[in-house]
């Protein structure tokens, strides 16, 4: 059997995380999921929308995941490859190049994600929703550097 | 068999969209979901953040459902029930009573929804992330505006 770990924090989650998970299950029997816990992401100076509990519940629930866990700290990686006798250690390819010392317990593999969707952009778009009022202040602060020229003449 | 047959647009798929369909399928064996179209979503003066075939391939990938088709149309749920042969119509309580009619073909259950989540809400509050830092700045804007007017007069 070919066990498979990841980690990631899969906040606001989307179908580019499903096609993740899908390609990496479909790379062993068996897919276990390590997931940013709250206080982690504080470590690494993230906040994400949806707590932990929230997060891991999701992927719980998808259908290409067998198992998920918190990831509390860089440096348990080593411990769960063991732990979970893990073949392969695989993540998105933002992370190219990152994990290569893991090489030393298992294959590493970094995959490609999908164009176009992260939860970085979700969020940006989402509060783009802002936009309006964002449009009335920056025509308000045009007249106001109109009003002031037309003083300094 | 018991087939439960369910109906959403299941945006920006959240735990509380997961806790539902986790507790359909436990009404039966087999959970079918209708996903409402984007053109089915115009005609309900709605839009979501994410297309029909985004949601339809995350509703997809939650190992409580069996199947997802595409909702068109108010009208398709009688020749759903009787192409899915659904035993059970159900739908979280928001939409209490508006479905009663389906009674004479299959049996109709309304489930309470998660408390405190919703699409809404989340779209709301991502939208807000920003909204405290643009009242201030909207504020101290008025306060130039007042000062530059009172000393052009």
């Amino acid at each position: 059997m070919t066990t498979v770990i990841t980690y990631g924090t899969f906040d606001l989650f989307h179908v580019g995380h499903v096609r993740l998970l899908k390609r990496l299950s479909e790379l062993g029997d068996r897919l276990i999921v390590g997931i940013s816990t709250d206080e982690f992401n504080d470590v690494k100076g993230k906040k994400s929308f949806c707590s932990y509990n929230e997060r891991a519940e999701i992927v719980q629930s998808c259908r290409y995941v067998d198992e998920v866990f918190p990831e509390n700290s860089w440096e348990q990686k080593v411990r769960d490859i063991e732990m979970y006798k893990a073949d392969i250690f695989a993540i998105g390819d933002d992370w190219q190049g990152r994990f290569d010392d893991l090489n030393k317990y298992c294959k590493v593999l970094y995959l490609s994600r999908t164009e176009n969707i992260s939860t970085t952009q979700i969020k940006k778009k989402l509060s783009h929703l802002n936009k309006e009022k964002l449009d009335t202040i920056e025509s308000s602060l045009h007249d106001v550097i109109e009003i002031v020229k037309a003083m300094s003449v």
